[in-house]
């Protein structure tokens, strides 16, 4: 039996506790869908003054050069690199998840069609966060060239998959959104490289959940969202990471003025800077873009195994507790057991997930719920305690004994995100 | 001869005055970049503060229902549509001008496609504001149809280079970023539709700064910044609109989540939202797309008619105090003196350019400098005088006159924004 002093004990000697303090987390309230949009860093509302009222306001345009707004997305694309195994120059913070999945694609399929143009499938999952294949599907249909989109059910597919097509690129989730699936990055790239396609990497649910060494593993493309585990504020631009030996390969096509190589000349002609900045296209929200470097920072002042040690004691725990707390009531565990299949949240279907999920955010416990039946609940080690924990589970047993979920109101489907 | 108590007299029955105290221009600066980057509006700093400390930072993932973070993009767009002739449903604010004309761009070719293969032309202009050709070589070398860009050197050349090809598209923007060129939307609208070719306009130096009827002229597709004359910020998203007759003709290839009809439904097939929502794509960045609507209420106080009024008043006043005071100096103006053909900003060459602007920053005097060799003098009537006019020509004859521009650190180039 886990009891409430065994957590507070856990916490006591919980070596990241103190990083706490560096996060405004509402009072009343075990915060367990950093996962979807991480927790404001105390700094940024201090930084948000000052872009606002000193940068803009008062600097006006000279803060591009002053305030090196123009260097932003490398420059926090440099910080987040120590947090994904990337090397300085490889990575850069410039629109959305969606937009770089597609640059990304553009490469890979443009340096596959030179080599071997005859692969020209593209294969994904079925069960990914859907704008993924969307953009996929938004890039076949543009190039018109016989491009075909191949959807594996089951991580296990994958090997049969690239056997049977000719295939170009693989885009896969790291960490599935839902079940919490966390692939073994290395071993992946090792079989994709075997079949001679190339991996693009969604990294949106471990980049800053879990340890990832993109070079160390041969990757060839990554993206990734800076608003969830990162803490970059709501819609934060996104990253991408391109190795270098592919950097200098291929235009990509969103090819706009800020990735070119001399931005400043007004030339009339495209020329691609050299390098990761090729990735950049327009301007970009600086204010958005200032405020992920509070949250950088925070990881800047521990590491990634300490991190991910954390959230697998934090994982085991919520999974043990609902079985030790909430047998009775039916849930069923999706997330993988085994540590090393297993992200940094922890999920559950339940035929009555949604109202499940409102009841417990009436009690200030926040978690989110995800089509179809999936309550999910994600662990963010830098601002969660064992305590919080318990006390999370404790408020999931009394919505379920209490029958709290089949208050009319917790049924009223509204907008999820 | 214009005087000082000219332009005070003026001020004073200025009807637009009072504005100026929506925004927060520093002290002692002259602030004529508002083309660039277009000033602070006091409340966004408040405005910034809630985003970050109420709706991320207390009320978290409910934000996106309880501060409608998930209407943003149609709601600001329903806003700045009241400044450009469109009706309600037909903008968005989202992502950049450069990707916003990247999906423009393929919906008109691909409408274009259906009807008329053989218009494989796209015409531009050659002194664009140069991200607009970028993205036109961009997409054209990643669809390899046959598309081919042709430039015009000048606007007299429309028509003979649009009898010359089979066009499927022309990209104009609406005022030249470096001259302040005007076009006559209606008449160049008319003029293309003759040839049966598609118009996008770039209003990124018209939105806020001249009356737009995208729909009275009716014109195809529009692209356009929000942080120049809009004063959205920093890099603050894009707008685009789409005439209502096209928006459901095409699938823009940038198909990310946010324009699909069900996006919560987390479907794995795309299907574009109906209407203009299918213009975006991934999720955007909330804190800058927020700020928008700080510029936007401050033009909703007051009709762009007025604006234009007060705007042709101190251009007029710019370039007779510049004929009258630095005669002399041999400054040539590029900018149209026919009010029919200027926009809110007034250029001129001088070969110690980028000096002389160099110089006026050092007095509080802050234009900007564009390659080849052109001083950009932006107006925005929202926060300008007419006395605010007459100084910054005194100063430009100060400069001039004792030659400060000689002084070597001026002209030390640094990255020109």
């Amino acid at each position: 039996m886990i009891t409430l002093d065994q957590c507070k004990a856990w916490d006591a000697e919980d070596e990241l506790k103190h990083l706490k303090n560096e996060f405004a987390i509402p009072e009343n309230t075990i915060y367990l869908d950093g996962n979807s949009l991480g927790a404001r860093p105390t700094s940024a509302l201090t930084r948000a003054q000052e872009v606002v009222s000193q940068e803009w306001g008062e600097d006006l345009i000279n803060s591009w050069n002053k305030a090196d707004w123009w260097g932003l997305s490398t420059r926090l694309g440099d910080k987040v690199a120590q947090l994904i195994g990337a090397n300085p120059g490889e990575t850069v913070i410039s629109d959305s998840t969606t937009l770089n999945l597609f640059k990304a694609l553009s490469a890979a399929v443009k340096i596959q069609a030179e080599i071997a143009p005859e692969r020209k499938v593209i294969i994904a999952e079925k069960d990914v966060f859907p704008t993924d294949l969307y953009i996929i599907e938004g890039y076949i249909d543009l190039v018109q060239k016989g491009y075909q989109l191949v959807l594996i059910e089951h991580p296990d597919e994958l090997e049969t998959t690239l056997k049977a097509h000719q295939t170009a690129v693989v885009v896969l989730s790291h960490i599935n959104y839902r079940s919490g699936y966390f692939y073994d990055m290395e071993q992946v790239n090792q079989t994709i490289h075997q079949y001679n396609a190339l991996v693009i990497w969604d990294l949106c649910h471990s980049a800053g959940a879990v340890p990832i060494d993109l070079n160390k593993t041969q990757s060839d493309f990554a993206v990734s969202c800076t608003y969830k585990y990162l803490n970059g504020g709501p819609g934060s631009p996104a990253l991408i990471w391109v190795n270098a030996k592919h950097q200098n390969k291929f235009w990509q096509p969103l090819s706009g003025w800020w990735g070119h190589q001399r931005p400043f000349d007004m030339a009339d002609h495209y020329e691609p800077a050299q390098g990761i900045r090729r990735f950049l296209c327009g301007t970009q929200s600086i204010l958005s873009m200032s405020l992920i470097e509070c949250g950088l920072d925070v990881f800047l002042k521990t590491d990634m195994q300490k991190i991910r040690e954390k959230s697998l004691n934090l994982t085991d725990l919520f999974i043990q507790l609902v079985e030790q707390e909430c047998a009775e009531f039916g849930f069923e565990l999706i997330t993988p057991i085994d540590h090393l299949q297993r992200g940094s949240h922890v999920s559950y279907c339940h035929e009555h997930g949604y109202a499940i999920v409102q009841a417990l955010v009436a009690r200030g416990v926040i978690g989110d719920y995800r089509e179809p039946a999936v309550l999910r609940f994600g662990v963010t080690p830098l601002y969660l305690s064992h305590e919080d924990i318990w006390h999370a589970v404790q408020h999931l047993k009394q919505v379920m004994l209490n029958e709290e979920w089949k208050n009319e109101k917790y049924s009223v489907r509204g907008q999820v995100t």
